[in-house]
This record gives structure tokens, C-alpha cells and sequence, in this order.
């Protein structure tokens, strides 16, 4: 072969190798997946940077409680500036006149010791931070809204969007969401638990990322499983109008789903029957049976193994 | 007693815990300790929020790769400006005009998809995220830096200012620090491999904190933990003078302690032997060493549990 053509047949290879990267990455999905991930990293970021701020914030006011954490950044900046508060910013940072007024009486007591300016600065480019944050995730709250609505519509107007790009995110692409069974979907997110059950016996988890609808978070806790999997198998049929056919039904969808909702949450309360574990025959690979408990025991999770005689078991 | 006087008396016994706390918190010790605390966690979040972003960003343009984070924050918040990239623009961030070209040319080619500006804009906000989070940690550097010289001004000698600080931290406050035993002080940091070794007889720790110290950190292997008993005996000493008697004594002590160093250093190599772990007489409360070594075997931290016939033991 001659080196000429060699070289174009390499030419040609890496070409068809980049076009079909750019096809796999072509659709919006992966942009909503790294979107609700940045936007729960950022979450976690904005919860530790406040709660160090206000431990920070607290050293020198000791006796002065601010509960919003906006408010202690913006205080906080504006104490770098000038080394102390003024009324208008403190009634301007807490929306409240009479708080302000008390706080600002704490604020201008003989402080506990002369603060350097250098200590001002960083706690306000700390403070500034905890502002960078939250404007991260209006901005990105704002664009996982409008693309889970165009990308998943169905899923979206069932449940709500940041959780239907998190189902999406933790099935990993719109064609395996589609092709999961409705069970998988109901415990997407809650791997750990489900493996847990699995190697060593504990409770079965009943929803991962589910939980997070105020329908299934907030409701009793008899009914929340059954609520879970009514949810699951909606949400199955939903996305899967979502990626095939493209067709919007999730309105007919909604209104048996409601029934449904409506039917379990008026079922009387049931009581809760201590949990037992059935010995699976033949086990897992190796681990005998009593390790597996004496592991469940030491990690605080223990559960005494009694059959539960309420129960039919079977084979 | 007439309402008055207990009215006075309530004011009184306020008034004295309110000074209490204020004398408590009047040391900068406490600001130190929230800036080193805030600044490790301002890294840690200045690492996740930049994984994110080079992910994200490599979604658009697979074939790019640019490894210096700052690079991707300022060409996304670019890109969220009008759409695309200048030549100029890469130059100015990558700061080499050769590697600019070549981006240049792979990201002016036919994008991906269009990219909506909602998306554009949050990444920008996520970019902008990892700026300020960078702006915090240069601030809080410089404070902690010009902090520590001045509370711990024989400990920074002997070490580093984060590393003091840090050491000063896991500490607790002055006091509980310079009260501390060398061999506590080594292992500062090292909290969770202590335990495990005293529980599950895991190999024990031979550092905590003091590994970050590039002589230890980056020392032979088998003189490491020796390094570290040298560096935290020194520590032990400079702490108390820092503390009590307020004088630099560092000079001298670096002096020794270099020579320590030096002589460890130049030491022979030293075979690694096999770990064996004495059987403790008595035990631990409740748990039989049997249970014990199955859980040290089941969380992949087995060790061979063999006398090591080289070794004499005591008792």
C-alpha cells in the first residue's frame, strides 16, 4: 500500500471516529445530565459554605442570630467594607425593621477584639462565594426547567423537572431510562440500599430519587412504597412517549395516576409488621449465612431474623 | 424578693456569660480555625465544581482538550457572551499562542448542535462559580498565612502556615495543642486510621496532617513515619512556646530538627517487613477477636495475621 493512501485511510478513520462522537453527544440529554449534576454539586457547595460562614459569622457576634444565609453574606460584605454596619444595610440585608434594629443594637457593642482587615476580606470573599453559588443555581435551576419540559415533557408534568433529570441522570441516557422496567425506575438512586438488602439482609428500600416529590416525601409512611411504585410505573410509560414517539399524553396519564393516588391515600392505615428476612437457598458466592448477619449486626443495622409468622413464604 | 432586684439580678448573671463568651472567642485563634476549615473546604469545592465544568464543556467539543481549569471557566464564560470564541480571546486565557491555533481551529468548526443560550449562560454561572471560589481561596490564603506567623510564629517556622493551622484545627483550640503529646500531635488528623487500627488491627497509622509537609510526604518510604515522629517531637515543643511563653525559639529548634532529618535521611534503606498484629490480652469490650478478624477480612483490609519471627514481643 502506498504511503499516500495510507495516510488518507487514516484521514478517513479519525473523521468517521469524530462524527461519531459528535452523534452520540449530539442531543440535548447529556447537556441536562451534567446540568441537574452541577446543579446538586452546587447545592451541597452552597449548604457547607453557609454553614461556615455563619460559624464564622458567629465568632464575633456571638450574641446576634440570623438565620437566612443570605443575609449573613450580605452583612458580612458589608462589614469589609467598612468595618462595621449601618442601620439601612442591616434593615436592606433582614427585610425586617425591628430585627434590624435589635441586631444593629448587638452589632455596635464593643466588639470582642479589632478585626484586621485582612480577616474582613477573606470572610467576604468567602461571603461572596456563598453569592456565586446561589446565582449558579438560579441560573441553572432556570435552564434544567425549560429543557427537562422540551426533552421530557410526559416525565416532566408527572413528577416535576429536576426530579426527571435526575431519573434521567442515574439511568444514564434516555434510551436505558426507556428501557428500564418500571421497578428500576422506582429504585433509581437508591443503589446503595438495594444492595445493602441484597448482600446482608437489611429492609428494602422503596424509592430513590422518588422520595423527593412532596406526593411521595410527604405522605404516610404506610403508603409511601405503594404511592413509589404507582409513580414508577407512570413515569415508565411516560418517558417511554418521551423517547419513542414523542407524543404528549402525560395529561390522561395524570388523571389515573391521581386515582390511584387518590385511592391509596384514602386506604385505611396499616400497621407496621416487624420486618423478616427470607434465608435465600444457596446464598452468595462463598459468604455463609451467619457472617452475613454478623456483619449486619455490627454496622448498627440489626434486625432480629424471626420469620414473620403474618406471612405466606414461598418455596 | 421585690421584682426589681431580680429583674437586676437576671442582667447581672446575662451580662456575665455574655462577657464570658465574648472572652472565650477573644482570641484569633477561632478566626484561624474557621479560615483554614473554610479554605479546605473552599478547595474541595474548587476541585468538584471544575471536574464538573471540564466535563460538561468536553460535551461540546469532544476533540478539545485543555487541562488548566482556569482556561475552561474563562473560555465558557466567553463562549456565554456572544456565541462563539476569538483567536485573541484563547490566547489571552490559554497564555500560548501555538495551542490557541490548534483550538481555535477545532472549535471553530461545525458545532455539535446549537447550543441554546439558556445552556451558555449556565455554565457561564458555573464558571463563574469556580472563579470565585479560586478568589476565596487566594484571600483566605493570605489571611491564614499572615494568621498563623503571628499566633503560631514558632509552629509556621517549623512547618507551614496550613499546616499549622491545620494542626492547630484538629487540635482544638491553644490550649488542648500545647498540652499535647508528641505522639498525639503525629498523629493529628490521622483519627479514623487510629481507631481502625485499635479496633480492627489494621496496620496503625504513622501520620496525619503532618504528611501534607512535602519533607514527609514526599520522603523515602520506609523513613517516612520515623520523619514524622522527628517533625511532631519539634512541633510538640515549638506549640508550647508559642503558646505559654511567647518567645521564638524556632531558629534553634529548626536547627536540630534539620539535623535529625538529615541523619534519618541519610540512613540505609530498610526492608519492609510482613505487618503482624499482636493479640490484644483481654480484648476489646464485648466483641471476641474472632469477629474481629472476619471484619477486618470482609472489608478488603485483610492482613495476614502471622507472628513475624523477626520481631520480639513483649509480654
Amino acid at each position: 500500500m502506498p504511503d499516500d493512501s495510507f495516510e488518507r485511510l487514516r484521514e478517513h478513520m479519525l473523521k468517521g471516529t469524530r462524527d461519531s462522537i459528535k452523534t452520540a453527544y449530539s442531543s440535548e440529554e447529556h447537556s441536562l445530565m451534567q446540568a441537574i449534576n452541577a446543579y446538586n454539586e452546587a447545592n451541597k457547595l452552597y449548604n457547607t459554605v453557609n454553614e461556615r460562614l455563619s460559624e464564622w459569622f458567629g465568632i464575633y457576634f456571638p450574641d446576634v442570630t440570623i438565620s437566612s444565609p443570605k443575609a449573613i453574606a450580605e452583612i458580612s460584605i458589608m462589614l469589609s467594607k467598612d468595618g462595621k454596619v449601618s442601620k439601612e444595610g442591616l434593615e436592606a440585608a433582614l427585610n425586617d425593621k425591628e430585627k434590624a434594629d435589635v441586631i444593629y443594637a448587638k452589632m455596635s457593642q464593643e466588639s470582642i477584639r479589632k478585626i484586621s482587615a485582612e480577616e474582613l476580606s477573606s470572610i467576604a470573599a468567602f461571603a461572596g462565594l456563598s453569592n456565586s453559588a446561589d446565582e449558579s443555581l438560579k441560573s441553572l435551576e432556570a435552564y434544567i426547567d425549560q429543557a427537562a419540559k422540551r426533552i421530557l415533557p410526559n416525565t416532566t408534568y408527572l413528577t416535576e423537572s429536576k426530579i426527571a433529570a435526575e431519573l434521567l441522570s442515574r439511568a444514564g441516557s434516555m434510551e436505558r431510562f426507556a428501557n428500564m422496567p418500571a421497578s428500576t425506575i422506582q429504585l433509581l438512586g437508591a443503589e446503595k440500599a438495594l444492595f445493602k438488602h441484597i448482600k446482608f439482609g437489611s429492609r428494602p428500600p422503596k424509592y430513590g430519587v422518588l422520595f423527593k416529590l412532596p406526593a411521595i416525601g410527604n405522605a404516610r409512611k404506610d403508603i409511601r412504597g405503594r404511592l413509589a411504585r404507582t409513580y414508577a410505573a407512570k413515569i415508565g410509560i411516560a418517558i417511554k412517549a418521551d423517547h419513542f414517539s414523542k407524543n404528549f399524553i402525560a395529561d390522561q396519564l395524570k388523571e389515573t395516576l391521581d386515582e390511584s393516588v387518590k385511592r391509596i391515600t384514602e386506604s385505611p392505615v396499616v400497621e407496621k409488621k416487624p420486618y423478616s428476612f427470607q434465608q435465600r437457598k444457596g446464598g452468595f458466592g462463598g459468604k455463609s449465612w451467619g457472617s452475613r448477619r454478623d456483619n449486619n449486626n455490627r454496622k448498627g443495622n440489626s434486625r432480629k431474623f424471626q420469620r414473620n409468622p403474618n406471612r405466606i413464604y414461598r418455596g
